[in-house]
């Protein structure tokens, strides 16, 4: 069997939290594979919690996924357990499971998760990763049907975050920064298809909108294809648009965060 | 079986010690499940360590549990394997263990790690996490009796971390910072039931005195009760009454460090 | 069976990188035993990856280990999977892998890495550890011969970063800084039995040139044998001399970067 249970968090490395969160799941599910997802988004930001989880769900096997970065624990957002593409989401109703939930072809049925008989006791009221999500993890894994978890939640009441988008417009596509990556590279929500619909190819030279600067890059497969220290666009591992800079920080260097407007256009 | 093998340490994640490890436990016991409970402790910060370790063991299944911080390794210090709880504790006899032994019941015996017959060779003086105590790990996680490791430690020779204690004095408690975790949330070494001895309930208005600094704030369920940016006391994962600021980093805002002293009142 | 698979990566943990790489190992071998050695080498630092895989890989079980600290990746580089002491090492052939492979006992053969059917499709070009290095080492571990997957590359074509060295000369022994490690210990290219072979004794004090600075420090067996703040020499786990300051960086406090050329005497 390769169904895991995996876990996306903001617990940081410093402390026992997630730790706690595996000695949980090992009392209750002792054979069951955990994945570690990331446990360092940062604190409270639901919305890179959504990318890194939508961008990594593709490659890990179906499974009981927690996610729990929750700035809301303990007060009145709603926790679910989602089924979607044949793997069940665990977390609080926030916008944090959307992305993956899409990315895994959207959800076929929700539940709120109340039945306390699966909690452990007391439910600490700002620990639900270990209190909740983590047991409830576990006995899903171990067959418990997520109806078994309180009532259906409709599935257009569910909390989506705004899928970051892009446009053509005038020869140009805009969009917007995603996220920013440890290397620093700058992922856009612009797809490569995009970019290749206004007519640029591998090896061109586009023109990049900032607000109001204004830059040329090249667009290569890689950003190893530029001199180190150099600024390039490219398609990541996602298959969205992304600046980085050879060897270097791309983020600090245009000083871009998520969010940013960015306008792509073919070089005139 | 749900033993384990679980590992706190000071060693970071910048180098491969974590992994040597984990190598030397998978060849000697290829079965065991190993569970990281944190390394990245504060180098030779045995009493952040031993606060770790204590709050996370009663949510980690029953086995064999690796401390090495150890900043006297090569030097005089004893090692140690401590039976508490049906759990064995392996580490260095500098208080490291103390906390999670009085957790899991209080030892009910201990041994010196004298026997070289069960250690990797040569011994570097100064890794004994990987060349004592990750194989006395594995061959007790495999049946070892830990009678064979050396001679039996009397009970009250055993280094104790002194344990953070509160005291309720003319209607307040004093206590102080046992930890400081990574949102800088900072635990005290009051129980919420101390709070609540002196008639505070969640809801009300508590002073707070840090040294001459006189503070009210409100003491909540969770810091989620608060406006993002406010301060907030509230009782943690661990049953302690802990200071947060929503959003935000307490330790930072107040500038208290582990050990400072606190002294808490109904507010009125 | 001990056979594990192990990564060594560049990738950070701020992101879902390493998490793909298990999860594309845990579809296509659920019951390989994963070991992570380490994930924040420095970004692109091909000889500090290699020198931590070379002082771990002793430890490590024998199965497939994979290197991703790739900076060429994308560009010209060939990918191979290296034989050498009943191990299959594999990565791109910038060197990474060299120092495991001689710690080894050296490549007994060699391949590039070539078959696109044991790739994940599409192959990103930035994300061999993902499309190409786990999915091929999934495949290894599950008794894929290697000479499938490429053309044989002769032994003395492999990339070798060059080995740090040492030498005796007029009474003294030079080398360079190999590394430093999370503590701020500085590792030496110097054997502790170099320096044993110049009379020099645990107990005594040694001479040190750093350039044109001459200082004197103590030979001891460990940095515990020093007071706190103090600087000392000693044998690290690995067997080579290392600089550290008890409860300190040393390479802070001598500010030596890796390569930084050193000359150890007896002190007169």
């Amino acid at each position: 069997m390769t169904s895991v249970i995996t876990l996306l968090t903001d617990y940081g490395l410093e402390d026992g939290y997630v730790a706690a969160c595996h000695g949980v799941i090992a009392k209750m599910a002792p054979s069951a594979r955990v994945i570690d997802v990331c446990h360092i988004v940062p604190s409270g930001d639901v919305r890179r919690g959504a990318a890194i989880l939508a961008q990594t769900i593709p490659y890990l096997p179906s499974g009981v996924h927690i996610g729990a970065v929750d700035p809301g624990a303990g007060g009145a957002r709603r926790a679910v357990a989602v089924e979607a593409g044949g793997r069940v989401f665990v977390g609080p109703d926030n916008g944090l499971l959307s992305w993956a939930i899409h990315a895994s072809g959207g959800a076929r049925a929700a539940y709120e998760i109340r039945n306390e008989e699966h909690f452990l006791h007391p439910v600490s009221p700002t620990f639900h990763g270990r209190d909740v999500f983590a047991p409830v993890a576990a006995r899903l894994w171990g067959g418990l049907d997520p109806a078994e978890l309180g009532p259906a939640v409709p599935l257009d009441r569910l909390v989506s975050l705004p899928e970051p988008t892009s446009v053509l417009r005038e020869g140009a596509v805009e969009g917007e920064v995603v996220s920013v990556d440890g290397y620093g590279n700058t992922q856009l929500s612009i797809a490569a298809g995009d970019l290749e619909a206004l007519g640029v190819r591998v090896g061109d030279t586009i023109g990049v909108m900032l607000g109001r600067r204004r830059l040329s890059m090249p667009y290569r497969e890689t950003y190893a294809a530029v001199a180190p220290g150099e600024l390039v666009a490219f398609a990541d591992s996602a298959g969205l648009i992304a600046f980085a800079v050879h060897c270097g920080d791309a983020a600090q260097r245009l000083g871009l965060p998520p969010g940013a407007h960015v306008r792509l256009s073919p070089s005139g």
